[in-house]
C-alpha cells in the first residue's frame, strides 16, 4: 500500500503553525518516495470546545476511526483552563488515546550535538544521550476506578486508583522488549515495586516477558532512583519502560536533559491507528508569531512513517534532514544561540522540506 | 527542658558507622551547649530480621516512643530483597512514620558551594540552589486501601489507592507555608490536577490554606512540568510541597543536582516524636570499609535540634562546623575532588566534632 490517510489536528496555539510547517515536509516526502498522502482536518481541544462545546467531537472521532494515523499539533491554553474538569482540553488527549487503543507511548530523548550547550546539563554528561522512554499510555493511575471527590463523614476524600492488569503489563513490556532490539538491547523497567504492590506484579510480569527476550538486558530500577539517574548519568539508559505517571514525569525529565524540547516527538501506538504529535505543549505565549520550533511536529511525522506505514527510510530521510539544516546553522528562536542564522516558523518548515 | 532523649537506630549497611560519627557530634554540642542526651539503641530493618524475624520490632516501637526524637541511619540490603513484601526491611520505615504520625517529610537540597563541582548541572545553572521539599509522608498511595494482587477472572490485577483527605492536604499545606515564612516565602505545590481527582482536591485545599498565609507567594505546578523545571532552572524553586509518591520522586532528582547526596538530611514531623534520617541508602557495597559520607546523618541531628528541641542555634553551629571542615579541603571519598585532603568517615566525624 502506497497512500494512507492522515488525520490531521492542528489544535490550539501554537498547534496549527506547527503542524502547517510538518504537513509540507509530509508533501515533500510524499513526492520524493511516491507516496500518496490524503489529508484529514478535524478539530480538538480548546478549538473543538469553542466549536461543539466538547474537546472530543465524535466529527473529530469518526475522521480519526477513518484514517490510517493522527497527526496532533497540541491541545489547551489559558482560555479553557478553568473549564469543569470533564470538559477540559486534556480530556480530548485522554479519550484518544482510549479510543485508539494506543497503550505504548514512545518518547526518544536524543541530543543533537549541534544544540549540545542548550543543555543545563555539562556537555560530558549529555553529549550522546539518546534514551527511548516506553510509557504505558491507557491504563494506570490515569485510567483506574474508583475515582473521583467523595464525601466521607465531615469533610471530602480525593481518590485515583492505580490498577495494572497482567495483560497490559505484558504488551508495553513486549513492545519495550522489540523496541530495544532495534537500538541498544538495553531496558530499564522502572516501578516502586517496594511500596507498591501494583508494581511489585509489573515487575514480575516483565521479568517473564523477558523469558523471550534473552537478547535484551533487563534491570529494574526504584522510580525515585530513577529520577535521579536521569539527572546523574544519563548514557546509562537505552530504553525505559514505565507506568503511565512514571512515564509522564521521566519522559518529561529526560526531554529537558537535551535542553531542545522543541525538537522532541513522540508516538503513540499499539493499537490500529497510530498518534503522533510533539511533547512539547500549545504554547499560547507565543502562538500566532511565526517563531515556534516546528521540528518536534515534524519529528513526529517522522516517526508515523515508521510505525503506521513501517516506512523508517522516510523518518530516516526526515531526520537527515533536519540534522542538515541545522547543520548550516538555522535556528528558530528557542534553540538559537550566538552565530547561528534565525529563521521564522515557515522558514523552517520550508528549509527541511526543500533538504528532503 | 535541657534533657533529651533520643532513640538511635542505626540499622543496616554503613547505617552504624555514620550514626557513631552524629553522635559524636551531638557529645560535642551537649558539652557545648549545655544540653543533656541520653541515647536508646534499638534495632530496626535487616539488623531487625536477623534478630527478631520483623523489621520493625515491638522492642524498637517502644524505644522510640519513649524519645524525644529519633535518629535513623539506613536500613535494607541484599541480603533482605528477596523477602517476602510484608517483612522487607521497608516495612519499618512505612511503619515507623506512620507510628510517629510523621506526616510531613522536610528534604533540603542545598549546594555547597565548596561542592559545585560534583553537580552534572552546568554551575550557572544550580550555584546558590536552595530548594526545600515538604513531602506529604503518611497518607497518598503509599497507603490507601484497597491495595495488593488480586485475580480477576483469569489474569491477575495489582492495585494501589492514591487518596487524600482535606485534613491530610490542610495539615500538610500549613507546614509548607510556615516553612516558607522563615526561607524566601514562596510554595510550588505541585500536583497533576488536569488527570487525578485527588490532586484537584489537593489543589483546591492548598489555594484554601493559603488564604491565611498571604504573606506567601504560592503557585501551581504539573508534576511532569516541575520534574521538568528542576532540571531547567532550579533557583526558581523556594518550598516545594507536594504528595508521597511525588516527593519521593522530585525529593531524590532535587537532591541529585546538588551532586553530593552524602550531604543531604531530611526530618520527618508532625507527630509529638520527630524522625531524623539522611536522604541516601544503606549503601551496603561501602559498608564497613569507613569511607562513607556521615555528613548527611550529621546534618541530620542538626535538623533534630531545630524541628523536635526548638534549639535552631545548635543547628546553625552543626551547619558552621561542617561548612568550616569542607572549607579547609576536608573530603570523605564521595565528594573528593583533587587538591583536596581525603578523610575517612571517622575522621570527618572528629573533625566536625572538634569544630563545634
Ligand atoms: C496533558 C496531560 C493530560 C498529558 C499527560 O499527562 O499524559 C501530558 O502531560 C502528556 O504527557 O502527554
Ligand atoms: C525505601 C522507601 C520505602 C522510601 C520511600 O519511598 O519513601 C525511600 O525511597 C524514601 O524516600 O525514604
Amino acid at each position: 500500500k502506497r497512500e494512507f490517510t492522515i488525520a490531521v489536528l492542528p489544535g490550539d496555539g501554537i498547534g496549527p503553525e506547527i503542524v502547517k510547517q510538518a504537513v509540507k515536509v509530509m508533501d515533500a516526502v510524499s513526492e520524493k518516495f511516491g507516496i500518496k498522502l490524503n489529508y484529514k482536518y478535524a478539530l480538538i481541544g480548546g478549538a473543538a470546545i469553542d466549536e461543539f462545546g466538547v474537546p472530543f467531537p465524535d466529527e473529530t472521532k469518526e475522521v480519526i476511526l477513518s484514517s490510517d494515523a493522527v497527526l496532533l499539533g497540541a491541545v489547551g491554553g489559558p482560555k479553557w483552563d478553568n473549564l469543569p474538569f470533564e470538559i477540559r482540553p486534556e480530556r480530548a488527549l485522554l479519550g484518544m488515546r482510549k479510543l485508539l487503543n494506543a497503550f505504548a507511548n514512545l518518547r526518544p530523548a536524543k541530543l543533537y550535538d549541534e544544540l549540545l550547550d542548550s543543555s543545563t546539563l555539562k556537555p560530558e554528561v549529555v553529549k550522546g544521550v539518546d534514551i527511548m522512554v516506553v510509557r504505558e499510555l491507557t491504563s494506570g493511575i490515569y485510567f483506574g476506578i474508583p475515582r473521583g471527590i467523595f464525601v466521607d463523614g465531615d469533610e471530602r476524600v480525593g481518590i485515583n486508583t492505580l490498577r495494572y492488569y497482567e495483560h497490559e503489563v505484558e504488551r508495553i513490556a513486549r513492545v519495550a522488549f522489540e523496541v530495544a532490539r532495534k537500538r541498544n538491547k538495553r531496558v530499564t523497567s522502572v516501578d516502586k515495586a517496594n511500596v507498591l504492590e501494583a508494581t511489585v506484579l509489573w515487575r514480575e510480569v516483565v521479568e517473564k516477558v523477558h523469558e523471550e527476550y534473552q537478547d535484551v538486558e533487563l534491570n529494574h530500577m526504584y522510580v525515585d532512583n530513577a529520577a535521579m539517574q536521569i539527572i546523574r548519568w544519563p548514557k546509562q539508559f537505552d530504553v525505559i519502560v514505565t507506568t503511565n505517571i512514571f512515564g509522564d514525569i521521566l519522559s518529561d525529565a529526560c526531554a529537558m536533559l537535551t535542553g531542545s524540547l522543541g525538537m522532541l516527538p513522540s508516538a503513540s501506538i499499539g493499537g490500529k491507528i497510530g498518534l503522533y504529535e510533539p511533547i512539547h505543549g500549545s504554547a499560547p505565549d507565543i502562538a500566532g508569531q511565526n517563531i515556534a520550533n516546528p521540528i518536534a511536529t515534524i519529528n513526529s511525522a517522522g516517526m508515523m512513517f515508521t510505525y503506521s506505514f513501517n516506512m523508517p527510510e522516510v523518518e530516516e530521510a526526515i531526520d537527515k534532514a533536519v540534522r542538515s539544516v541545522l547543520a548550516k546553522g538555522y535556528r528558530t528562536k528557542d534553540i538559537y544561540s550566538e552565530g547561528c542564522k534565525l529563521v521564522s516558523t515557515e522558514e523552517m518548515g520550508d528549509l527541511i522540506a526543500e533538504e528532503i
